[in-house]
């Protein structure tokens, strides 16, 4: 396979290779556009555009933040980025919500949240693709993320929108998955996605200022709960940690463990395994992705399924002969 | 599609259904030999067979029952099968080990394990089919469910080898699923599948009599720990029991508790649910493993897949091109 050249691109496309390399904004914002486009021709540019970029993806440390709804996630965002950027960092938030297409989005769409954050240019800050399907909006925040680290930022959020399947998608994708949780602990359990405690490397208790006793009370209960738990890595004990985004209290403390973290699982091999291991899924979510697609596009699938579907729902046939049936078409076409 | 009859049936399968449906174990196992079996001829025997014995099924409370290496599960599962059998239930024992094609059988396929429990007529003890994959061994172990059920079979208990992904298979097949752990809880950690215990019902802490201060103590630990996770169903909260499998106490109790979980989770209508779920999940399984092996069997497939996956673990070329230019091959052919 030759090696992916400049030559591959339109003008206008190596010009906006450029910019995103010089770290313009606009540049980025533009080629993020590119990939989310479901256009045949944009998808080819942007497949172009994204194989000269590729070496120069993934100098950024990636961090998922979840957490469910009121537990302020962007409060938190904003006041974490400002505090990096002011540091030096540059720092690119992106969101999943797969349900911004249908409500027209309800995290980072908001156009007066993290305004502060916004006007800063060493920020950039994106709301989730509306691409209908988790698969689809994942996928293009994906590549979007490394647009944004071929584009200088080393630092790179993704937000989930804390309901659904969400959460699982976005700590496939990021190298550390944080957990914001409120000091009120076990009240909002029914919101938080199953499996999703054992997934996360950090858990910050937010808004701390409001009940300080609550918060350590909080801590306390989190620390002896996540003893009870497989360690999301044989070298790392997921620290708990308060925070208050409004009185901007914990940014540091939080802010070293995360650098503790990346060099923890640097040191272990675990960094880089863990970022092998993510593309492998990746490339086999979009293969599986492909043949489901393949599959509901066969007109016999098309007129048989979901009558099959509900006679295995009812107990009526069974899931085998079911699915036996629907792949014997497959053959015999 | 017309309901299938017996007259779809060999001659001496419609003796093997006569014999399995009067709850006879020869015949029982006989007709898990069948399903188990890779012929064609005798899959599709097995599967006229469960066509006829479907409406016979389902009448069983379907148990998964996990844990580590060591923490006695075979034990527990004869002393609580003797008990059970005692009070005039009919109780199946089966496994899932996708290990056991390779060590030639690590749970139930040694002969002396439950001996007691496999000489009274009332009990029906199978080893994990060894075919392979998780994946088949998991199909094949749902069929023996649904056959041992229409066999009159009426509490069915899955046990899983308890590592790697066998844990999450056998929670998809079950209606309740019960982790067994030692009273020293947090010492194994490293080998409890991560999300394993935010989706078990109920927790057992299994060796009690060795040292009760030990397993009351773990128990604490566990209540405050699962307070902190998602309860399995809003209308349960997963209770942590003591058992001693070696000196036959808390069996009675833990099967209250089983008892009303199904009652419970039968009159908020999630028993039928989840099963509901679960059939179609799994026929989905089917679907997607059918057109994965299509896919691998694709010439072009074949022959660029590992090249192509190295080049993705590398971070050469983006999952995504890896992705399209594998399922661009079906395409073309």
């Amino acid at each position: 396979m030759p090696e992916a050249t400049h030559s591959s691109l339109l003008p206008e496309d190596r010009v906006l290779l450029e910019k995103l390399l010089a770290g313009e904004r606009r540049a980025l914002a533009k080629a993020i556009t590119l990939v989310e486009s479901s256009r045949a021709d944009h998808r080819h540019r942007a497949n172009e555009l994204l194989k000269v970029l590729l070496p120069r993806t993934g100098n950024s440390i990636r961090l998922g933040i979840s957490g469910v709804p009121g537990v302020g996630k962007s409060t938190f965002i904003e006041t974490f980025g400002l505090w990096l950027v002011e540091g030096g960092v540059r720092l690119a938030v992106l969101a999943v919500d797969p349900s911004s297409s249908i409500s027209g989005g309800s995290i980072l769409g908001d156009k007066t949240r993290m305004e502060l954050l916004a006007t800063r240019p060493e920020a950039f800050i994106r709301p989730s693709p509306s691409a209908g399907s988790l698969g689809g909006v994942a996928e293009k925040t994906r590549e979007a993320m490394l647009l944004a680290e071929a584009a200088g930022y080393n630092v790179v959020v993704v937000e989930t929108v804390g309901v659904g399947q969400s959460e699982t998608t976005v700590a496939e994708m990021v190298d550390m998955f944080i957990l914001l949780q409120l000091p009120n602990a076990g009240d909002d359990l029914q919101a938080i996605k199953k499996g999703i405690v054992e997934v996360a490397d950090l858990i910050l208790i937010n808004k701390a200022d409001i009940n300080p006793q609550a918060a350590a009370f909080a801590c306390t209960q989190w620390k002896n709960a996540l003893k009870m738990l497989r360690p999301t890595s044989p070298h790392w004990t997921p620290p708990i940690l308060t925070v208050s985004a409004v009185k901007r209290e914990g940014l540091e403390v939080f802010w070293r463990e995360v650098l503790a973290f990346k060099s923890t699982l640097e040191a272990s091999g675990e960094f880089a395994a863990k970022r092998k291991a993510q593309a492998i899924r990746w490339m086999w979510n979009l293969i599986d992705a492909g043949l489901r697609h393949r599959f509901h596009e066969h007109p016999l699938v098309r007129a048989e399924l979901s009558k099959l579907s509900e006679l295995v729902a009812e107990g009526r046939i069974s899931p085998t002969v079911a699915a036996q049936q629907l792949l014997g078409f497959l053959q015999h076409s």
